[in-house]
């Protein structure tokens, strides 16, 4: 490996600590910042420091907000009694795009997973509990990922839940809209058939 | 187009002008930001910052640097009779790599297009031809890319620097190592033919 100048490769370090940036695209992100005008180059740090001081966690809901309350929270059409919880904020973003739900979010931040250290307390399970008891909240939509970690996070939280009375539901799975049945996985068309409706 | 947080918009703005980076990448990147420690966002953007602030061009070579002279114009044990001219910084790096080279280089800070506003004179080109004027230069191999403007850039140096004696070379064209005939290109083959050499 070439090495570069001490403080084009801290540069390039830095750069690769970014997602899906191998080591060639840091060097060519590096070389492009030396490029850029000082103006430029401090529009970017300043657009860094910004981001990460104007951005906190609404109180209610954990979305990413620059008010204590997010706007989503703070919005009094919405129905405040259906509550759609989420890894984390960047799903909020995809519900939002459909605009078919007109609920509230409650953002988990993670998803429990013992070996990675991430246990229960570590995420906002408990604020989840907390705010369906005290509020009058009528369904919980668990959209955790289908993943392990995800099926196990959404199944201690419907437990957990279950003694407020609370409706528990989980998103459907099943053959993806424009998906061929052909290609499905066995664990999808099995979810499929399981979560089968009729005509009505 | 989903619209994130104004000062999230603003940081997927800034990841966005970074070469190779679309929308959805530049978006995980500014996740990725939110989600450092303070004091790794910091380390971050003085990274930058100190890129931008420590690293200048060689006075002799237009390398980067981080002292007035480059490593390379520093280094006595080459030969500085011989100077290979490349369009930028990155190709040093390409030729370093090699080891097989021992003179020193003069990077032009680009190529002549004068469709992008680019003439003779917005890049090093009088001041490679001063400094193999002023100095005993024996050779100058030009390295710019096997492209039209390269080539055009090749051709204009040459024959600027024809009265002053010295002698000015191109590099190889021809089929790469490792690669295949059949698969060549016809301007590349031709140039292999043109270039062929005899067995010593």
């Amino acid at each position: 490996m070439t090495e570069y100048l001490a403080p084009l490769e801290k540069l390039i370090e830095q750069f690769r600590k970014l997602p899906g940036v191998g080591r060639k695209s840091a060097v060519r992100m590096a070389f492009s910042i030396l490029d850029l005008s000082d103006e430029a180059a401090e529009g970017f740090t300043s657009a860094i420091l910004d981001a990460k001081r104007q951005i906190c966690n609404c109180e209610i809901c954990h979305n990413l907000s620059v008010d204590s309350i997010c706007p989503i929270c703070a919005d009094s059409t919405r129905n405040q009694s259906l509550i759609c919880v989420v890894e984390d904020a960047k799903a909020i973003m995809a519900f939002e795009k459909v605009r078919g739900f007109r609920g509230v979010y409650h953002v988990l931040g993670g998803v429990i997973s013992p070996i990675n250290g991430v246990t229960p307390d570590k995420l906002a399970i408990n604020d989840l509990v907390k705010r369906v008891e005290e509020n009058n909240v009528e369904e919980v939509i668990i959209a955790t990922n289908p993943t392990v970690e995800g099926e196990t996070t959404a199944t201690y939280i419907s437990k957990l839940l279950k003694r407020s009375g609370t409706t528990v539901s989980r998103l459907a799975y099943g053959i993806p809209v424009g998906g061929d049945i052909e290609y499905a996985d066995e664990v999808t068309l099995n979810r499929a058939i399981e979560g089968r409706r009729s005509f009505e």
